[in-house]
């Protein structure tokens, strides 16, 4: 059997390596139009900074070794133009040569491709860059090694703008991002990238959200927003997003799908007879909402080639969807999600609650504990969740990792808490934040606390509700609601004739814990009360400008 | 309704509030016979060393607090002596005093009591404790701290006992670990314990393994062992497990179960009508076997705590056993467990088989990525997960919390390939150790793969194998197996003509990984051959000395 593969990166290589394990017999020859093959894309960033020091070092394997190690024919810098289904053959083109190859089996792995805006003034700019393989990063570096950079425009404020922002600052440079969606790293909801965009302020990134680039001028020296603002850049990174590379398979008259991903079925096989696609160029089924999405990441892309070589050699092992969970470190802040975010559920036209829990990374009586924040979005009916999303120093990815895997064993909220997580005080709690996630739904789904978001302050104020804040006085130096009335937690229960029994209250605290134990006190005690969902802690990271500080 | 607890520490006083959220009207009474309640008892340890270095912090809540917060009638040096079932009294001594207090409903959360062996010589002795609580942590903190104490004996190798061990070092001692069993940390094998081994010598600790404390002479100053081995110790501490405290229990006529612990149901009652039982104290069944057993941890008994307040509020919240998951850091190396171990699989007569995988803690190009080492143990057939072990720098908390959740949602092997864990270079990897394990675990189960464990080795060279190791040549500088042949995997098919077609193998590598891919290409040869699961970093790890170094 006579294999063709196109991409020799994660995907493509994936699917080599495991096929040669399962056939020794098979010819596998892998084409890759780079110079490079197996590379660590999601390192590129890094070595902006110098924090992977080793141009070596992104390179995981390369073709010596992998005619060594696995009898691969890997031919970097050899382009494939065309695909010719019915005579079993692809156009290869080779240091300006075109040849035939032949196949039995073709496996398409040419992974995604930065999108890039045309906007008037781009393609007279010498400065404009996208970042997805070795030689895009060796043309930056030489740019920002360049004396004459200072200032830097990240455009695209997604994981991977944020990675090249961060590791530009780390190297010295003066970044501004712009991002058109209204906050920062869309597939998180706006309170939580509020976290994430201060972390970036702190660290001199400046950052401008809910504004497109729509031209630029002076040889790309100047960016134009879409308000009129200009921006001066050295240097321009497009981040925008990536869109499958499936014009070979278009070409070759492959059914593409959902934003021009090439549609495959659960064997990875394409419309076209012995062509198979995997990777970032695929649609896969959201595992939450079985929509079909394009789920551009290296896990499923590696998992994808394996399980390729898998069906081709009769092994089969079908492809089960992707979840998407992604990650990304923004100076000591480290932002995470998996699933749905509560945005997507809505667009999704779900039944949904979310709810917000602070915690420690680990006990808070163990030195070095840094706070996190988890979100959790959820059927309050069936208690199925949707997705999940954290920010905090450290201890993020461990949880994200762990509500990833519940909704993947179809875990509901109920399950949550009985969770029996590692725990000794350096390195959890005996309730661990996603134990407390599970709490806090349950209490919501079972009708025990009734919550407002931050978003639904405003609303409730207008209705005549009024914040009864439970910190404690010396607390409220950090900051307070307007026209909050606050009585201490441990007052509460003597104090209670100081409230009026007819008004409504929306009770706050810090986290959103203590106010939730008033919440059922006065209840209990025939007030109307609902609580404030992550309550001053979130409030303040999201809508500070409405908070009073005078005290 | 009147609520009367026993024991006001993570079960009990869990039990108090959240019966207070849910019943404002309950008058709630928790007695404790110690002086503290709601004392953080994991964090004991660490005060040894003065890592927590606040006596206040190990303490999280005091009787005033609660009363105000919860409105809780909180009496330490409250120790109840009796349970009068018929009258729904208790006893209650204070001060010398007994005095009678009704309940409605009875809620025993005793916890457990250190096991002391009746040892001769142990009653003579001045110098020899237990940890369980803040008292007995006050009186070991004036033993150490008394000049003439320099050698301290901990009887014991479990948990508890290592992070004694580690912490009595931490604070300049000299210690010297005794445990009965074969190796250290029991829940965890062989193979995996040898690592923490290896990180305590390292450390300067004395390991004595297989081995108990016979007695004790000279007002316990010198211990006498098993073989009569003479240890001088100035300071003992017996750590070798618990016991439910369930003598009032049992005293009243409630029904005990495995071990001692007292029986209850899915409601958490005991035989004894309005009386209930949570914690330590209890029987539980194990979620992976379904058999009853003890698991004396902190989540469990927190969570416990809760439901059977719902329970007793009418907001029923069954008890669905435990999993038991476990961790403890020993100085640099953290060693974690969930589910069954090897041996446990082995005792339950189990169909088992068990891989082993050796990871990075992230991604092995950006820098600060230290190994670590999984088991897993799973059944072949059906591909459940039974239990996983792990052991290394960093990380290991996140891939077994995974795991625990995994084994929760009744993932199986096949799952764990399909887990998007969270992915950029300083988190993870694309292939997490944990979806390593995976395929690992599947190709033995789909015969890909024919592994022999490390305490196999020595009968299949017995039976005529010879060892085939595919390590690069200055890899072998580390230590080789005897008699062994290394052909570096890089070159295997072209000198195949070298190997003996008649000769049966067993290959093994560093981490059993390239063996795997060696395994593959002799056996599509011709060859008979079985992989050595772990290879040479785990038979280095447990058999340092078949190894042969000179070179
Ligand atoms: C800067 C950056 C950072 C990233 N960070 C992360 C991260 O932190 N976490 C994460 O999960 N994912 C990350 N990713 C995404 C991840 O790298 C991709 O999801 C993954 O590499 C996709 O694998 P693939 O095999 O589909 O495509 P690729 O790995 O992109 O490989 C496709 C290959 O096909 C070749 N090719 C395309 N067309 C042809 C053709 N016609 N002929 C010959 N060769 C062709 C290309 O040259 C390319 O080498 C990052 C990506 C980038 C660019
Ligand atoms: C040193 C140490 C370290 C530990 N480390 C960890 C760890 O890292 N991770 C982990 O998960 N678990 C750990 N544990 C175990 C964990 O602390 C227990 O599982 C948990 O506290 C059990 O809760 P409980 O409510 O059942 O009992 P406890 O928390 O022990 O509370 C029982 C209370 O009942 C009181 N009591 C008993 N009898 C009477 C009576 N007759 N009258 C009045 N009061 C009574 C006792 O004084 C005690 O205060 C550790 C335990 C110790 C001792
Ligand atoms: C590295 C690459 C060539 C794939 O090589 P690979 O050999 O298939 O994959 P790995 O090196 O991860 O090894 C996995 C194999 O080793 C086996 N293995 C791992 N540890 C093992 C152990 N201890 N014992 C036995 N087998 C083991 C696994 O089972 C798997 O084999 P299988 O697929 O036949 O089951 C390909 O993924 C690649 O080019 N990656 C770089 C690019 C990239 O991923 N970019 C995106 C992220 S930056
Ligand atoms: C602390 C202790 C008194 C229990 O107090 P508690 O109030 O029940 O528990 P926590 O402080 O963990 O808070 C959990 C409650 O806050 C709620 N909560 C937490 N964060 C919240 C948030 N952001 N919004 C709303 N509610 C929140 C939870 O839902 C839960 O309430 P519920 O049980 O009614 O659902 C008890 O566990 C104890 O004594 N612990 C110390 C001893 C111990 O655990 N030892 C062993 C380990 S060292």
């Amino acid at each position: 059997m006579k294999v063709v593969i196109i991409g020799g990166v994660a995907g493509g290589m994936s699917a080599a390596t495991r096929l040669r394990r399962l056939d020794e017999d098979a010819e596998i020859i892998v084409f890759d139009k780079g110079p490079y093959v197996s590379f660590a894309n999601c390192g590129l960033p890094f070595y902006l900074s110098g924090e992977i020091s080793e141009h070596a070092d992104l390179v995981v394997q390369t073709p010596e070794k992998l005619q060594q190690r696995f009898n691969l024919d890997v031919r970097p810098n050899h382009e494939v133009t065309r695909i010719l289904p019915d005579s079993h053959e692809v156009v290869v083109r080779y240091a300006g040569q075109l040849t035939h190859e032949s196949y039995d089996r073709l496996i398409l792995a040419p992974g995604a491709r930065p999108i890039m805006p045309d906007l008037p003034g781009i393609a007279d700019a010498k400065n404009i860059y996208a970042l997805r393989s070795i030689p895009d990063l060796d043309q930056i570096m030489t740019g920002i090694q360049a004396e004459s950079t200072q200032h830097v425009l990240v455009v695209g404020g997604g994981f991977i703008g944020l990675e090249v922002a961060e590791n530009l600052v780390l190297s010295g440079l003066k970044v501004t991002v712009v991002e058109q969606a209204p906050h920062v790293l869309p597939p998180l909801d706006t309170e939580m990238a509020a976290f994430v965009e201060a972390e970036l302020a702190r660290n001199g990134v400046r950052v401008i959200t809910g504004q497109a680039v729509a031209s630029f001028e002076d040889a790309g020296k100047v960016a134009i927003l879409a308000d009129g603002t200009r921006l001066t850049t050295d240097l321009t990174i497009i981040a925008v997003g990536v869109r499958p590379a499936s014009q070979l398979a278009k070409a070759a008259g492959l059914r593409l799908g959902f934003h021009g991903g090439i549609v495959v079925d659960k064997q990875y096989q394409t419309s076209v007879p012995d062509i198979y696609a995997v990777g970032d160029a695929i649609v896969v089924q959201q595992q939450v909402t079985n929509d079909p999405t394009l789920i551009p990441l290296a896990s499923p892309a590696n998992r994808q080639g394996r399980q390729v070589a898998d069906n081709i050699a009769g092994l089969p092992h079908p492809n089960r969807g992707s979840l998407g969970t992604a990650i990304v470190r923004a100076f000591k802040l480290t932002a995470a999600a998996t699933g749905l975010s509560e945005y997507q559920a809505q667009q999704a036209g779900l039944t949904y609650r979310v709810v917000h829990v602070r915690g420690g990374s680990h006990a808070g009586y163990f030195p070095g504990s840094t706070p996190l924040t988890l979100k959790l979005v959820f059927n309050p009916d069936s208690g199925e969740i949707y997705g999940a999303q954290g920010v905090g120093e450290r201890g993020v990815d461990k949880r994200i990792d762990v509500l990833a895997t519940a909704i993947k064993g179809d875990l509901t909220i109920d399950d949550l808490p009985e969770l029996e997580l590692t725990y000794a005080p350096p390195f959890g709690s005996a309730k661990d934040p996603v134990n407390m996630l599970g709490y806090v739904a349950m209490n919501v789904a079972e009708g025990l606390s009734k919550t407002i978001q931050w978003h639904q302050l405003p609303a409730a104020l207008a209705a005549g509700r009024q914040v009864l804040d439970v910190r404690d006085v010396d607390e409220l130096a950090d900051g307070e609601f307007p026209q909050a009335r606050n009585i201490p937690l441990n007052q509460l229960r003597q104090r209670l004739t100081e409230l009026n029994p007819a008004q409504p209250y929306v009770v706050s605290c810090f986290s959103g814990q203590r106010s939730y134990i008033a919440e059922r006190l006065l209840r209990q005690h025939g007030f109307d009360v609902v609580n404030l969902d992550g309550a001053f802690a979130l409030y303040h990271a999201v809508r500070p400008q409405d908070l009073i500080y005078q005290r």
